[in-house]
């Protein structure tokens, strides 16, 4: 089956770096490609084509469409929507009205289910369209890829971040005896392991990393903080924001309102460990948040991320006028003797709502380190360094002419 | 009078990313000065020194002294110890031990503060020394220096971190209404006013600042985060650590032990402002707290802050031999037609605890935000970026071996 026909473009759920590089991929090999006529981007994914807020990429300059290559965040903008029954009749009237043949979502597990979902969608209504998912997340979560386009370059900055604050512990006399660093992850460790790749010497940061795939024991943790303390004079502590005890409840999950109406504050993890330490033992405590900028540090983004972020995009629409459809287009590696990665592609239905968690062989037997298979995996994925036009000190990011103008009118509105 | 003898260099108070370009400086102008014989270095300020840390740096290597230029953190190692009575007999005694004339130290307030001390402590016993101050912090509170060494490199990050997660924010549906960044500074705004370098659009990232300058109003703020997010659907704020209400009190101070002795949490700014408006209006909030990494963001430095960091540390050694002490160098500025600066000098007596807050001209006249006349002083010096070596993806920052090997003995000592 060769369709011939549009294709639309829509990415969700929480951006990175680079996933723009995504977004160009995709946009460039579907302009190039004879099976596709026009080619189209929803805004705010899901949500936004409900409303029908697409913009037509070709109307986009040649400088928007290379500088989506080095432009953090969500260029076509994202959403975070569950897709409801009363949906699908919507979308199916869309993707007829604006002769959608090739549909690309660009997200992570959640908007797996949602390509899935609308896969079948069109092939129970008899709609000829190829729906192929493209990965993203700094997460790494996603299953059957080797790693997630967007976790190289979160990696990277988060390496780079426990290398300069781990020298700042190391350096100030009774400055701090502990850092506490709050990293992205709910419940796969992925990102927070990536610490590690900062240490090169037995001394360095960091000491000790906690994961969510190990159930974290209070008495453990100070033991492990006050051991590395009175051998080394400091510690650094690298903690997964989703850390659970063993009967699975977060060990800092967001306090409900009080009885008079005022929300609680609500105590981040590092908050939470440092209260821990500091009830219990006389060490100074400094917690460190990188929250978003951890996804969008597109100013330390890898190199290799960045360019298998825009290799997944580019073949996903090779893939999709092959004539596949239903699947995500995914990385493999082969690195012996040296690091290379190329595409390939697996089910939707084998990728929806699956999350992968570290392997067992990655985490130390204390629970509260990774080992070499860790780093021997992840370290080729934060090689490399892009360029960045600059302008008066800050990188000269693009945005989309097509989202610049919608943007303002659409976030503004009550229904959003 | 000239002097001839040895040259000792410390560092105190909180690093920057270019601290050590100072040091680079100092070191390499020192060693080629005919007047200087041994170039020594203590280790953790005058802390150590009062132990005899003590290390040559003619013994490092030139890769090593080189490598400073791009490495951050205190590589000396760093303290923050205010000068006792009784200490004063034993500096004199080290000086005259290893017959130092020229002692250059490299920090913020109190580091004057305490060389001033030193530098009256030498005249009144007729030892003649040079004693000269070397301005660094990222909090930009030094006065008569036009700016501090360590501030355009934290300014340009905080910047760059901002505009990265100003897009983050805008660019996704209903995951966040309003983003808080908390940024350093206890009393002066400067490094928390730099965010608004990031902003090139009326609609971009930051819409609100808050400086410690300005008595914080907390029903004006809440009006103030309201009339943004209507406007434009979000709302990003930057906030100093340091903001205090009307009667000069914090508005997040670290709490004190509980009556049984259990330390509560030390609930940061961000953490306050967030419970301010989610006790209040309806609206989502993302806390992002970049702590020590604000200070240590080598891999982001200003080549202009880097080149300035550099110049104070040598042109420090050329004002000691001609015989200058007692001062503190600094730098000024000629910007017209375009920005040049230079150093000077000015008595350490003039510059010892005095803190430079923001001018009233350059903050607006609601107190939420700066104005140009901010963004014309601080532009220019969040110009330019620095190669940075690499190695397994992170950078190749570097150790001096007399700090290596002194380092862990004496930070596992007790007595520290």
């Amino acid at each position: 089956m060769t369709l011939k026909g549009n294709c639309l473009i829509a990415q969700s759920g929480g951006p990175t770096a680079v996933i723009n590089n995504s977004i160009s991929g995709l946009i460039k090999e579907a302009m190039r490609s004879p099976q596709i006529n026009t080619v189209y981007g929803a805004l705010f994914g899901i949500k936004g084509l409900l409303q029908e807020q697409i913009i037509n990429l070709g109307n986009e300059s040649r400088h928007n469409i290379e500088g989506l290559r080095y432009t953090p965040g969500a260029a076509l903008g994202s959403c975070r929507y569950k897709i409801q029954d009363e949906d699908y009749e919507r979308l199916l009237a869309i993707f007829k009205k604006y002769d959608i043949r090739y549909f690309f979502y660009v997200g992570g597990n959640d908007s797996m289910d949602t390509a899935n979902k609308i896969s079948i969608l069109a092939q129970e209504n008899g709609y000829d369209m190829s729906v192929i998912g493209v990965p993203k997340t700094v997460d790494n979560d996603l299953p059957h890829t080797d790693h997630s386009p967007g976790y190289g370059s979160a990696a990277k900055y988060i390496a780079t971040v426990v290398k300069e604050t781990g020298l700042d512990l190391q350096n100030i006399l009774a400055s701090s005896d502990v850092a506490i660093l709050e990293v992205m992850g709910r419940n796969a460790g992925w990102l927070t392991a990536a610490a590690a790749l900062a240490k090169h010497h037995s001394d360095d940061a960091p000491h000790l990393i906690y994961l969510p795939e190990v159930a974290f024991e209070k008495e453990k943790f100070i033991e492990d903080v006050v051991k590395t303390h009175k051998k080394l004079g400091y510690c650094y502590v690298v903690a997964s924001e989703g850390l659970r005890v063993k009967d699975g409840s977060y060990l800092a999950a967001e306090k409900a309102t009080d009885a008079f109406g005022h929300a609680k504050l609500g105590n981040g993890l590092a908050a939470e460990l440092k209260n821990l330490i500091t009830s219990r033992v006389n060490l100074k405590v400094r917690c460190n948040v990188l929250g978003t900028s951890q996804r969008s540090a597109m100013h330390y983004a890898s190199r290799t991320d960045a360019s298998e972020a825009y290799l997944v995009g580019r073949d996903a629409v090779n893939l999709a006028v092959k004539g596949l459809s239903g699947i995500m287009i995914m990385l493999e590696r082969d690195d012996h003797p040296q690091y290379i990665s190329k595409t390939s592609f697996v089910d939707l239905s084998q990728v929806a709502n699956i999350e992968k968690t570290m392997p067992s062989n990655m985490i130390n037997e204390d629970g509260n380190y990774v080992t070499y298979d860790f780093i021997r995996y992840a370290q080729p994925l934060i090689e490399g360094e892009i360029s960045i036009p600059m302008e008066k000190g800050v990188p000269a990011y693009v945005k989309l002419d097509g989202y610049k103008k919608m943007h303002s009118l659409y976030r503004k509105s009550p229904a959003c």
